[in-house]
């Protein structure tokens, strides 16, 4: 066997064994299997693709590179929730307190932003003294203590992931169905969990365009992780316009405190409902849809989400007393506004360019590596929908240098449509998919 | 402009600028272009091609990586013949001394063995003393005294075709259209040559499995040629089985020899007179086809081109006494029979297989750089066509180790086909294409 065979095979549309799967991943990680080989390999399945039992061993192959995670020793079931990341999307920050008030374990593992995309962990590091890189029996203890805890990706869970993820990203082999499945999977199957729910973002934030392709995407996702034992869901949400109204990072976790506490924007909302609704079904903690959602509003509406997020943040290191002062938190120098020059309803604001913008201004990364400005970022004045006067502010952008604010301006203003009619209202979650195995 | 913009323009589908190929191949000369990026790319070539003008640029771009030959101070029309590589094809040694005879000018550089395939330098430096490393002054010399050389590629031509080919050759990208054009053309439209006439082989042993794409490359080649200024022909010929009786490096210069001196197998007679009278039409040594086939009859069947073969050996450094004493060429100490179980007619002789035995043998290399001894080979004793009794001889293997001619035994035992009825001829010249400027 030579990774030219198998890079031959899968050219010619041949189905890959576990064995040939194992000796392009192995190999590669004890370079075996050289970099330009790895690289057209992943190129090859780019464009012929892998069959569902292909995916299913890349996946395993992936898991079994790097060490897994035991959770058994925490009562009770662990639920995770996995973006395939947005814009503006706070979700984790309200999704994981209703869902842990509720009684769900949720074991989060999440990650940092990179280009136009946010990252739950940067968010969460604009919290004064809060820590993302708990060992592993800090992260168990803040789990069974409060219910809930979110810390980065150790380096030994898949670590074939991380390499071959790094050469996808500069060799244009991302946007590929069983990449992305192995990819998200052999992490979350490292991770110990009983349930997974998946948010699969469409349009021009998210990381698929079309509602098929999600669709595609979150099928393969849930069959892969129903044959590899594990049980989920996936929602298909909006990602045309960013979630909510704040995109950076400490003006994300004020937005998301503001949800926690019964204000904020109803798109942020309901698709926290909808999502910790699914958390608390998988975890066997309501007879059905109704009731699972009956909890999590109640959670919600309680307060008692609230209170969760405030001792989660407490147990990670952090000053809670932000939750009632937001003004201890980091806050920008410069304020400029976004203005329209006519008048109308905003009929857009395409994520992409205002994700951009937010990373131009320093709250995100151009690259893996990039220190991020947490005080940053962009607030959507009149959302998709909104009526604006000419003159009137469509969105404000706070930064810290003048010059790179001034790009952003520009940026956010060429993100907005102004439409003569009122536009007909979206729905943040397009659909549902549950697990084959339900 | 980046090397991972680029990959995903060709990747969806893009069409390449000028400057958008020469950032990939410069890029990837001078290290700028990472191997993996240069891999993934010409993996999205091999999957999404690459238009006409692409494929232009793209050889001209490899062309212009490296020095030109000017070979303008030689009079008449310099000409060479580029063979897809094959089983048995000694062709060039006929060709060449056929198309000088005739008064062509044959400056030919020529690849060594590799895989299945043989190599004309392999062939030629079995002749004691030849050499087919000359200086570009001696090169010249030589085709100006005798009409023709053959020499062996210099490494300041096309070095991006070098490092390209070796980066496909272990990635599974050989076989491209486009990508098998640059390469061809780029080394010979740095020959400083007038004319060029191509051998595409068809079949088991040649490059190309089938006839309709074996066309599609003859004809890609052709307009790259035409429209960088090298009037081009190409024949289609066959390559399912061995060319005449002879395969490996001594065995075959004798067999040249023989059809030089008018005997030898009719397909290597037929072939070299296709090929070398498209030379002198090529070279306007003719007015046409008919009367270039007259010239290249008469000067192999008046001894001309044998006596310019002779001329050839003797200014490349060769002992020409070979031709008249074969016995003064390397002989191996080992000679197998190769038996039919059966009575019939040989229905098929799997020229891959064969060129696989032959290199098992020691005639050709498995890897570049490997040594090759010029003695042993193979000698087809009943050919395609030919009848056979049960227990009679199909072929004699010469090795000088016992154990690698007995697994080349085997090896061309299982080329053989035997079918009862005989099989109907196949002619070995298959199609003509014609420069598209004519």
């Amino acid at each position: 066997m030579t990774a030219y065979e198998i890079i031959l095979k899968k050219r010619d549309g041949g189905e890959l064994s576990r064995a040939e799967i194992e000796f392009m991943v192995r190999g590669f990680l004890n370079d075996a299997v050289t970099d330009y080989q790895m690289s057209a390999f992943l190129m090859a399945v780019f464009f012929v693709g892998m069959s569902a039992g292909e995916t299913d061993e890349l996946t395993t192959v992936m898991l079994e590179s790097g060490s897994v995670l035991d959770f058994s020793a925490v009562p009770g079931a662990k639920i995770d929730k996995h973006s395939t990341g947005g814009v503006g999307d706070k979700l984790s920050l309200v999704v994981a307190p209703i869902a842990a008030a509720a009684g769900v374990r949720v074991p989060m593992i999440s990650g940092r932003g990179l280009g136009h995309t946010g990252g739950t962990l940067d968010k969460l590091e604009s919290i004064p003294g809060f820590r993302t890189d708990l060992s592993r029996s800090e992260f168990e203890r803040v789990v069974v203590d409060t219910g809930m805890a979110i810390v980065g990706q150790s380096p030994d869970v898949a670590p074939a992931d991380r390499r071959m993820y790094a050469l996808r990203d500069v060799t244009a082999t991302i946007e590929c169905v069983p990449l992305i499945v192995s990819s998200i999977l052999s992490k979350k199957l490292a991770a110990g969990l009983d349930g997974l729910v998946l948010d699969v973002k469409v349009g021009r934030g998210g990381f698929m365009q079309d509602i098929e392709s999600a669709r595609a995407l979150a099928e393969r996702l849930l069959e892969t992780s129903h044959r590899l034992g594990l049980p989920a869901d996936a929602l298909l949400t909006d990602m045309e316009s960013p979630l909510g109204r704040a995109v950076g990072n400490a003006v994300e976790v004020a937005e998301a405190v503001d949800v926690l506490s019964g204000r904020g924007p109803s798109d942020v909302r309901e698709t926290s409902l909808a999502l910790s609704s699914r958390m608390i079904l998988l975890a066997g903690l309501a007879p059905g849809a109704e009731e699972a959602s009956a909890h999590a509003a109640e959670a919600l509406d309680g307060g008692a989400a609230l209170e969760r997020f405030a001792r989660f943040v407490e147990a990670q290191g952090g000053d809670s007393s932000f939750i009632t002062r937001p003004e201890l938190l980091p806050g920008a120098s410069i304020v400029r506004e976004v203005t329209s020059d006519g008048a109308g309803f905003v009929s857009r604001v395409d994520a992409m360019e205002v994700g951009l913008a937010s990373t131009e201004l320093g709250a995100g990364r151009k690259e893996v590596g990039d220190a991020i400005d947490p005080a940053v970022g962009i607030e959507i004045v009149t959302a998709v929908g909104e009526k604006v006067e000419a003159g009137g502010v469509l969105a404000l952008v706070r930064g810290n240098d003048a010059d790179r604010a001034e790009l952003a301006v520009g940026r956010v203003r060429g993100a907005f449509d102004i439409a003569q009619e009122r536009p007909s209202a979206r729905p943040r979650v397009l659909g549902l998919i549950e697990s084959p195995g339900r």
